[in-house]
């Protein structure tokens, strides 16, 4: 991990701009983090393109920095300035078209546009944890939250310092990773927004129910893709608190 | 609303048993209730069978307390020393006719087992808001609170002092009930327990989708009908706090 940038956020966060390999990032970590007091680590997913996405992930790093997280996310595959993958390409391409005629997307799209990304963002994944967790300052346990919703089931079915897995349902879902869910053990809660056109609703139920964790909550809510209400924020935020900081965090 | 007796529990909730009418009932109150600061209002639901359920709902009452609320509940009708209800009771031994021959119960069945008590239930749960408000220690927002979910949905939709439901999708589910729900515009807690045996789930979701509120949530988690998981329990108090007594409540 090489840091490339740095400044102090107004709370004291500090955030560190890097290139882990050739894969850009950015690391967000509490004033309090320390090598005596090192932070939990949570990788914070997205939809790619990691300068649009920038000021949403800042926000969503400060929040969690106020539960004393450590926050880092790096470019997905094929996005941003990354070279793109032809065939997510061809893919998304097909998916438009599919769409664009009314009619719901294969699996065989889904599957192109979807696992790709998957296979080659896990191992990134994995190694922004080893880059991560080598920073005196931060330490496990860590948890995903949030993204590419098949990305963050496969990074919590085999990456062993996940212990936790915050999952948005707003992405399609391969049908087979629906039967890696089944793997999962680590607990898990799931957004759902209700009215998000762009989500396959009974995939993301189907998703749910494959989940192999004792502990899964589904929490779906009114509203769109980018409506998801503030009180459910709030409640992934203590699902967080409580599997990354057992015994510590807001009470109530 | 005749008080039979009362008692000050440890943690000085004040505990009346009351009648009203010919319906016996439970009013618990906070210590802190007084004219002065009248306590929202809380009407716990539950399947029927006050005696037996006492102890649950003495522990429900409690909880609410810490919040500020008073709770009440009375019997439902032909469940405990209250007579019986010969269509509800011919629709019971029908239902369970159906179960242990493996089959579903038909929409004919699962009418006759919940219309009757949704019809005779709500005017009582409105004479009880009616005896309960007119206490000076209690006053209103009024919410509902679990129980059988036809009798939470009819009640949100049909007496204006409601302002909030916290509904538990654990018993049957009348398809007039889901139409009846597409009328209901105050926000909306609903629990699900993804394993519940004694549930149709895809019936629950049905429910769900219809619901007209602009706030709605659906909180599914692991487990059978007992099961809910305190984390569950948690965030249904603060759906409460947030909608009984805005701008109150546990941070975080």
């Amino acid at each position: 991990m090489q840091i490339t940038s740095a400044r102090s956020l107004d709370d004291g966060v500090l955030e560190r701009d890097f290139v882990l390999g050739d894969v850009e990032g950015v690391l967000w970590t509490p004033a309090a983090a320390s090598a005596s007091a090192p932070a939990p680590l949570v990788l914070l997913g997205h939809p790619g393109g990691l300068a649009a996405m920038r000021g949403r992930l800042e926000g969503r790093a400060r929040s969690s920095a106020r539960l004393g997280f450590a926050s880092a996310a790096i470019e997905l595959p094929g996005k941003g300035t990354r070279s793109g993958l032809p065939v997510v390409d061809q893919a998304r391409a097909d998916l438009r078209e599919a769409l664009a005629a009314g009619a719901l997307p294969g699996d065989d799209v889904i599957d192109r546009l979807i696992l790709p990304l998957v296979d080659r963002a896990v191992p990134e994944w994995q190694a922004l944890v080893d880059a991560a967790l080598a920073l005196p300052e931060v330490g496990g346990p860590v948890a995903v939250s949030g993204g590419v919703i098949a990305v963050g089931v496969r990074m919590a079915v085999v990456e062993p310092r996940v212990v936790a897995a915050g999952l948005f349902a707003g992405s399609y879902v391969p049908r087979t990773i629906i039967e890696e869910a089944r793997r999962l053990r680590v607990p898990v809660h799931v957004l759902l927004q209700w009215d998000d056109e762009g989500n396959d609703r009974q995939r993301a139920l189907d998703l749910f129910d494959a989940i192999g964790s004792q502990e899964k909550t589904l929490q779906a809510n009114v509203g769109g893709h980018t409506g998801v209400p503030a009180h459910a924020g709030e409640d992934a935020a203590r699902f967080f608190a409580r599997h990354l900081r057992p015994g510590w965090g807001p009470r109530g």
